[in-house]
């Protein structure tokens, strides 16, 4: 089997090595980390192998009394694909190590597409990945926009999109971040580069977007307005989307009217750190008026492109060539909505 | 001098009030409230005769130390001209009773349009209220829209408007109202009241909208894609919008980037309660793409109306029927950019 490597275990890196040890035709074979913390004791304590990426700091590790199984050297002998989920920017550096070493790679959307050369979501385009040696998923807001909109494209066709993404200003365990009472354009110019970063894996779509960051932490929301080539009904997308692996809709009227209360509904399902790795859809707010269809969903930033992350391992492994049997795989190993 | 009331001395009204006041062509002949609280207080400490809206309660102003001049009774012999700032819905009854006693009155934006009978926005429609008995100033969402939305229908002819209402959950001193962590689809459907409700001024004006709480407290925030008749750039817009009273555009790049800098400041500006009347829009954000407009704006919730109020009450008394001339003289003596 197939050994994955996870080059960065934080917020990303550590849910994708659960993901995997969760799937059985490849196994986890080490988490790298630059600090001896919590998340450090916590992986090893998991049984998960722990490489330090920083050699130097053998001896802090040593005094936190956390165990490791070697250096970030020891950790490229074992793996056959790395996950790097490494800060913003760093990815594509490692991406010339990895490069040397033949080592295959999946990236984070915080890194450029230029920089890595093919970008994958699991829906829009996983028979590019196959077979290919480095693969960037898209960011959480651009995987969220292309689990609604590929469905949304193959069921009426789309002629224009329009949306406003409404972006928490940090993660609940961020505690230098803001704003905390402000709403910011981010960028404050338009369009941003959301509507780029769809077409990098849904090429030709015609979108533009606007973004901002508002004061929570829980979720992204996104706001959306679709211009369709073909006349279909609010109930058609709302069968098209209830018929669509990690989409779930959910309703105000049913007491999920925030992001707030979507939140805890994942704690309920008893996932994993309370994780929604589905994109949540208000049913009440799709409509079609004057043939565009309006609606709105929200994002769970921190997880949900880690089923992503193993459909591009098994298309780069080419352990799976089936977009839609790769998905299901990954979505029943995890619990997710099929 | 026509005398002017202002039944409801809260949020709106305490700030109508002092608008009144610096007018030369009006005078502010007394203000009304329920509770002996310090806003009452320091209305009779402005000089404002405090009328009191429930007659049962003058022994609680008495023991409070607060001087009042007379019941609400009292306050309706006394003015020519309401303005009715009373909470939602409160308005739409008191109508009755100035009707009864012929006495006209402006209603907020919480008021229904058909309940009132006639809308107003100092940009949009003035000419439609001379003489008017009663008249709705539209909210302060629908009031920023029409501020900007008016000036580029005259330079540019709008096809279609859609606008994402990202509105602040609780003004300042509300303690009691949310979200703190959570971004609320309000309403959760799609379009929302806010069309409409432009269209109450704007007849005819073709606009979708979606709106949102977010938790803030400081400023509405408003996302724009206006669909154009007539090809402009964007310095065609930015030229125009400069041009407009009570818009002002600000800049990212000058530390301006979001809504707690905007009202930053207005606090250096030393506007009275550091409010800012402006609709304030972001010049980065004005774009021109395939013939759609895009831009952001902010508009400070508990303040943008107050202006209009004060030309709402020249219209129905026929104090001017010159709106250019209305707006002018309330910015002057407001100290708003005109």
């Amino acid at each position: 089997m197939k050994a994955v490597g996870i080059n960065g275990y934080g917020t990303i890196g550590k849910r994708v090595a659960d993901a995997v040890a969760a799937q059985d035709d490849m196994k986890l074979a080490g988490v790298t980390k630059r600090t001896p913390d919590f998340e450090s004791k916590m992986a090893v304590e998991k049984g998960y192998p722990l490489y330090i990426s920083v050699p130097e700091r053998e001896e802090l590790f040593e005094e936190a009394g956390i165990k490791i199984s070697g250096t970030i050297e020891d950790f490229y002998d074992k793996v056959d694909v790395i996950v790097d989920a490494t800060p913003e920017g760093i990815g594509a550096k490692n991406m010339e190590i990895y490069k040397k070493l033949g080592i295959k790679s999946t990236f984070q959307g915080g890194e450029k597409h230029d920089q890595i050369g093919k970008s994958f979501n699991s829906f829009a385009n996983f028979k590019d990945s196959i077979g290919a040696d480095y693969v960037r998923v898209v960011s959480c807001n651009t995987t969220g926009l292309c689990r609604t909109l590929k469905p949304i494209n193959d069921l009426a066709g789309i002629k224009k999109v329009r949306a406003v993404m409404v972006r928490r200003g940090a993660d609940p365990a961020q505690v230098k971040k803001g704003p905390i009472n402000a709403i910011v354009p981010n960028p404050p110019t338009v369009p941003s580069h959301h509507g780029p970063d769809v077409q990098t894996v849904m090429n030709g779509l015609n979108i533009t977007t606007m973004a901002l960051l508002v004061p929570t932490t829980l979720m992204h929301q996104h706001n959306l307005m679709v211009e369709l080539e073909n006349s279909v009904s609010a109930d058609d997308v709302i069968d098209k989307l209830e018929n669509t692996p990690r989409v779930i809709l959910v309703e105000a009227s049913k007491g999920l009217g925030s992001t707030a209360q979507i939140m805890e509904y994942a704690k309920d399902l008893g996932r994993p750190r309370s994780d929604l790795f589905e994109i949540a859809v208000w049913k009440e707010s799709i409509n079609v008026v004057d043939g565009e269809l309006y609606y709105m969903q929200a994002v769970h930033q921190e997880s949900d492109v880690v089923p992503e992350n193993v459909d591009a391992i098994r298309a780069m492994l080419e352990i799976e060539e089936d977009p839609a049997k790769s998905i299901a795989k990954t979505n029943k190993a995890m619990g997710i909505k099929g």
